[in-house]
């Protein structure tokens, strides 16, 4: 892993709307810088480099003053655009003196930051996910803080073969793994749809639909690169749709994904469960964050022993069986938006 | 130390027989790879690498099934000579689909593996230390991980010098460093043999002797390349013999030793102290192997400063006194086994 | 920070005088050399490697026997001018068995060690910090084990513009930013001088001036490169003096400083708070010492954390203000000695 494994010219999400608050300095790495997020009194959000142009002082350690950042060592003032505007003892102040500053806008509960060329930098480039906050959507979600690299994790939810074998018991059973599934792709995206037909639900599926009986049960996993998945599951009763069941029928749910590279070998992970029914109700929305946290839990504890293996084993490489073709797609994605970032920053020279 | 201390091409042992145990996985380092061990049914003990070939996934946190190996990750299955006899979802499986295993013996009640080549995987080259099954011996031990440099130990072990300093009111005193010692070499081998003649012998060995007056104490290490010893050692009352006193008049002890390098800064220790009269007092048994585990926990203190100072001072060499020609001995022939190993893979290519 | 960052050819503060006691091996790395110190019954104190001859093993666990360090593993004796005079098992002493030891003096409660040339070492170039114990003046002081580079602490020291920020309530008002300051500097030499004139004082000088009313303060940063600093400060009542306030109708302190490299991220940092007043009351003594104590602690949390932020951003420097011209000519007289070293060394090659 010693190249770049992450692009600098996207969108990534690196905080919960809620967790940058005015008057507050958050610090949180993102691709390996670290950075400071603010909120200013008229609400918008502040991503800097959190290093005092002067000293190179923590400035999330500073504090916000009329929505300009305080150094705590010397303090220097720091407006949102990252202009220095006050030095201490010295009326001028050099020109030249900032800090650099990053887009950051909210979308769909999510603060998410461009660290590459903020001329690219479109907000509608933004990824989907608006079952966060669709009023036709309950649902609530956390961060995993992830002790490796942020692909694993990709890699992880675009085979749900895994569910046979790591969440036996709650939403895994030999019937996901035995399932055929299909792959496409579009220009930064690809899509793994799996449907499983006629089988009994695992524990957590019947319990949401509350009726007995096979059920028809799917799986879409919708990939942005080079870290955004939309989870579209659910299932409905077996036989009410040809060739797949009638949704209307069934429960549904969005699990949606925000995967942002902290450091080569650990990941901020934000989720959330969603799902458009019974929404009013407060308890199911607890039931579906604390139920799908258990089975993040055990991912979690998979992918890091895997990045251990990773860095125990430096003369072993990957290998893919026909479950990874989803995964493979993501992959080539990221490759590619890496390469034409290369290939620009070559350019420039 | 960059360059690799240790030969692949030898018997290493990886755990006494009664940690690998049927339906079991056991992770354990041996010469810097992550290695799983489990047993047959049958009884049969097989190591084979602690990574999946699909993800590297660690197998040691999977589970047998019917004496293979299922990975945590996405189930693929593996024999126990390490070919992948299942694979999630797909019905043609890689023929080139497999992890290393590794010869692996049980013998003298510890399990080792050949991390080498396998064609050269000779049962017959184990170290004897049979002792530690023989009827006629008693005795127990256990294992010490070592955070310092497998030869290091090594060293400690062919001057028993220290014993002087290290051990003093214990098994040492100042007799020891006083006597004179000789030292002989075979292939692979090594010899120091050292009496201490008509002396008070230290606590330990007087309670064991259970007569007052003078003895004539011997320390006869018999070290086999790389790194397995059998420390004969004993007192006899002195003059019952010429010029040592009678063996048949004291008492005798063989502490066996296999220690193996778990990474270039770290050790799996081995130890077991065996004796030849009052065999069947287990009270004695327990006595012993707790009066030396306490005799190592002081070597082990030594060591780990040593290697500590090793790497705080990079600029240092060692140098050597006349006590240490049983060491030096040891080390050369570790290294033209080293040297022998990397002239065979020169010639391989 | 690649390069060596502190010379070798200078007198480094080591031990507060107390901490080197008779029979007691003390161990200590200073300039990324792991020494060992102890004192002879006479009452000279010793500086040697921490590593015996041998193989290493840390002497700092032997023991002191007649002024000489008895190594604790194989019992080879060093007397305090580094020679071997004792080895296990042999009579004739290899004799260019040695370790290094270094000049080592007792002034001012500090214990000061060379750790380069010793014909260079002569004790009329240790720092003066008389005032630690003067007859004349009262105090106390500790150390403070710093996790950031030593030149970080002394950037801190000679710029107390900080203060404003850092210990605001305590030492610190905005005033100290505002009041103008004059830098000159020497052969070795660099000093600061702020007078902030006619002002309130800060709560601490308020307490032990003992009158109301505005005040001169002084603080007067005299640097001895590469890293001893004796800061005089203080405040009289405003107008006593012209164009300052008389000190002899005021209240006055020398912090005396004495910053050591323990590696290029560590820092030994000895510090005595003294005072010209009151002397004999020793609660005075420990309220400046516990006072001192506590603003130091907030410029241990910015210090690391500016360490921290060094490391985290490789691809950013410094920039300086004018407040930086104190800290600047004392890194320019830090780099002198340096290079001076460097070229002595290359003639010598």
């Amino acid at each position: 892993m010693a190249e770049r494994t992450y692009p600098f010219n996207t969108w990534y999400a690196v905080a919960w709307d809620y967790e940058i608050a005015e008057g507050r300095l958050l610090p949180r790495r993102i691709c390996n810088k670290p950075l400071v997020f603010y909120r200013k009194k008229d609400g918008t959000a502040v991503a800097m480099d959190d290093a005092c142009w002067h000293r190179l002082a923590p400035l999330s350690k500073g504090k916000v003053v009329n929505d300009n950042v305080v150094c705590p060592y010397h303090g220097l003032v720091f407006e949102p655009g990252g202009r220095c505007v006050h030095m201490p003892s010295q009326e001028t102040i050099n020109p030249s003196a900032c800090v650099r500053t990053y887009p950051l806008v909210d979308r769909h509960r999510l603060c998410w930051v461009w660290m590459g060329d903020p001329a690219l930098a479109d907000p509608n480039l933004i990824p989907d996910l608006h079952w966060n906050d669709d009023p036709e959507w309950a649902g609530d979600g956390t961060t995993l803080h992830l002790k490796a690299n942020y692909l694993l994790a990709v890699d992880n939810l675009m085979d749900l073969t895994h569910e046979t074998f790591v969440h036996q018991g709650s939403i895994g059973n030999d019937a996901v793994a035995e399932a055929p599934f299909r792959t496409t792709h579009g220009p930064g995206t690809a899509t793994v749809t799996r449907w499983i037909l006629n089988q009994e639900p695992p524990a957590f599926w019947g319990e949401q639909l509350g009726k007995p009986g096979p059920v028809d049960r799917w799986q879409i996993i919708h990939f942005t690169a080079p870290s955004t998945i939309a989870l579209d599951v659910g299932v409905a009763p077996a036989g009410t749709g040809a060739p797949e069941g009638d949704r209307s029928q069934g429960v549904n749910g969005y699990i949606t994904f925000a995967i942002t590279p902290e450091t080569e070998t650990t990941t901020h992970y934000f989720w959330a469960a969603n799902r458009n029914f019974d929404i009013d109700n407060q308890s199911r929305t607890t039931i579906w964050r604390e139920g799908v946290r258990k089975i993040f839990a055990q991912d979690e504890a998979i992918l890091e022993s895997q990045q251990q293996a990773i860095e125990a084993n430096p003369d072993k490489t990957f290998y893919d069986l026909n479950i990874d073709a989803g995964g493979a797609w993501a992959r080539r994605k990221v490759a590619e938006m890496i390469e034409a970032e290369q290939a620009t920053m070559r350019r420039a020279v």
